[in-house]
């Protein structure tokens, strides 16, 4: 990571037929990479190549955002599901995505799987080593988002294996624990709703590489790009709070593919 | 068309998680072109993998087989779809079975509609011309598969106008009507079941482009590739009784790449 | 009908897991008789179950609101489906809601087919055939829905024939043919948007059963049922509009099993 | 339980559109209770409606078979829902099959929940509370079909507390663990398939109320209904084996409803 760049990541792409989800036209401006919902947990075809037209007439770089299938739920349920049908439905939804971005003469940047699938691999190095190994087999230029925090020698590892790289993700708005990990969203206080608190902890990160837990202490979590959402006004506004802050303090924001 | 080399294509890759269809083992190695469903219609993440293995094993060439998203009627229903929204079906879907086969070193060789998208084209040109400016967006080297015998003059501009080959396909179990489309299931006799007959019609048109309609007149129709089925036993008997009656003739069985 | 009463009917109940769409908690206590998406074109079974248990708290009448299997299409674009099919997939929809409503100590009042199966209807007496025949046999007290101003003879002997009641239904905002026939949605003027005209229009059908058409003509056309929207704050206005013209002429609203 | 009726169940109606799955025919007649798919895991409308018919003409108990809305998992892989969820999708797939039943006169006997949805509930007593639960606003009369073995003090609470009556199920071709569980499929012999095994197994669990266990232990375990499987021609003369052994014993075979 450099300390003068900084990815601001965020899911777009996510309604579906007649639902609208989202303001991707408010939020994709002011991002540097999208991550577009490919089908299985949101998005349809449709709602793909309008994303991909959107991110590439606002210079963002495009993801591919594979889920479970699992559109009822939101792709956001636990599923029991073997390594082998997860690579099976990322290989498929990558390369669904990719058809839309080569249509329109553009190509993906990176990798970020959605919800319950994130978490799961958060959980399991197996889920990660999966992924990247499909990454491997479609193209080693794209970049596989992973939660910073935890586990960063065995992630590195993963990468190094299938020769492709990490980017790794910080979510300002949530409370982490000691050990890097996040604090569960049961537990109180695990989401930061104070734009201020947001925008200083993402700022100390990315110009210190380091974050105040939960119980105070300080530890060392280095990240290369920085969740934020677009699902309302609010939401918008902090993530311009954000980048104000960041661009204040003399940081670029771009995309992972330029830096990385 | 090349008088020494025809292609025998068939839709495999139909099955559906726990849900198995066709006798793709057997089949596959007794064609040149394998159309693959790609999980709208039929298909699933799993069976796509596996079928590109089975296909690559045996030097098939693989083709995508995009259809409505309608898996409980199998795709066979006509829906009354934009054509905006069937180049997005048909990118979605054909990026998805491509992802499969580059990660198997693999390339798609053709596409193919499948059921009501395909009997919607035949209808009405400007399916096809949508369907082959998705081909031209994705990758020109694909090969339109299009119904021969009638409005061959259009689609060869449609070919034209995008850049892209079209193969021309022959239905031998299909009686035709003097005009040189397909009589229609609905009347009796559309469906040849004589295997003799069959296997004599395919020959007569890869030899002499001429075909005999349902009312024994002769007319002219030239293919480049046969349309086969592999639902059942008999119907493998079928595919047999084609390749050695083609072979014995002195004609080469091959992908319509080889000669287009 | 009565001319003092009259029902207004709204689709309601079309979220779909994450996705939110509608405003029903507004709308829902503004009409007499709701007409609940059922899980195939729009609907999950937990938002059915609260639609039920809101329709309930504000007493109005539940109606199941069955469609075609096509959620990425909610259900607007014509299926070439068999009239065994859609009488199974409204058999399927119809028992889905009525569980519900039995859970809640509550039953159903009628059924109003969706989008592009309402539309086919419209078009082909045997799709209302159909559903009156499914109804009748499932509870002969369910009223059907159906398109007011035209056939009407031909519908009303379709009721007869299946021992049912029909309710003809009414559309406020929609420009009408001489015919009794609304006026396509791709002509200019199809859609009345000045909520003064639509009250007019609802209050003359309601009171003298009479319409002016779109040419200026004046036909006779008796409803009873309006359908009116509740997707956004003008439209809830709309609805607002219409009930107080009505309830000022002394019309009471209420739903048809009060009255029919 | 009496000791001279017991029940033969088995899954059926699991074929989907196009894809047939599952000897229903032959099985059909050979059973007393039918467990019907509903549309989630396996099934479609008109497959529900069709076995609906043929186990009215066999004279066979209808029975609901919920799962989890897994089309391409078969219901057959967790699933981390919440039993707000469960419930919603357990009464849904019920009133969608008894619409089926009510249509032609006949009634549902009973709910087998299927696969993952089963073995979550068989290791999480508040699963089967939630689908007693259920049951208990729609149909009293509707018997919960529920793993025996094990929780049985438990299990028979649940039903004591929602009124309705509990089918404890044995599966005649599975080793059991001494506690009265299953032993896992993942450990090797957790299949019987030697036919003469498991139909002695059966006759001694129904005659005499025990089993003995995959360590030679023999145990306690009453049972009301036995799982029997249609999938092949072997499947097929295992349930024609065990009706002989019972028959021969005096014993009837008769859904549950019968003698609970």
């Amino acid at each position: 990571m450099s300390v003068n760049k900084i990815d601001l990541n965020s899911d777009v792409g996510e309604s579906f037929g007649n639902y609208k989800l989202g303001l991707d036209e408010e939020l994709i401006p002011l991002i540097s990479s999208a991550n577009i919902a490919c089908g299985f947990h949101a998005g349809d075809p449709s709602v793909m190549k309008h994303t991909i037209l959107l991110a590439g007439q606002n210079k963002v770089a495009l993801g591919a955002h594979p889920g479970f299938p699992d559109l009822i739920g939101f792709g956001r349920r636990n599923m029991d599901v073997s390594l082998e049908e997860i690579k099976d439905y990322v290989t498929y939804q990558i390369g669904a995505l990719q058809a839309f971005a080569v249509a329109q003469g553009m190509k993906l940047q990176h990798v970020k799987p959605h919800g319950a699938l994130y978490n799961m691999a958060v959980k399991n190095l197996e889920i990660w080593d999966a992924v990247a190994e499909v990454i491997a087999g479609l193209d080693r230029r794209l970049i596989l988002f992973v939660l910073a925090g935890s586990k960063r020698e065995d992630i590195e590892a993963i990468g190094v294996r299938h020769g492709i790289r990490i980017a790794f993700e910080f979510f300002g708005d949530r409370a982490y624990n000691p050990d890097g990990s996040l604090v569960s969203r049961r537990e109180p206080g695990a989401v930061i709703h104070d734009h201020r608190l947001v925008a200083e902890k993402v700022l100390k990160m990315v110009t210190e590489g380091k974050i105040i837990c939960k119980d105070g202490s300080e530890i060392r979590l280095a990240a290369d790009t920085i969740c934020v959402h677009g699902d309302n006004p609010a939401a918008l506004q902090l993530v311009k709070r954000i980048r104000e802050t960041l661009e204040t303090a003399g940081i670029e924001i771009a995309p992972p593919a330029t830096f990385l």
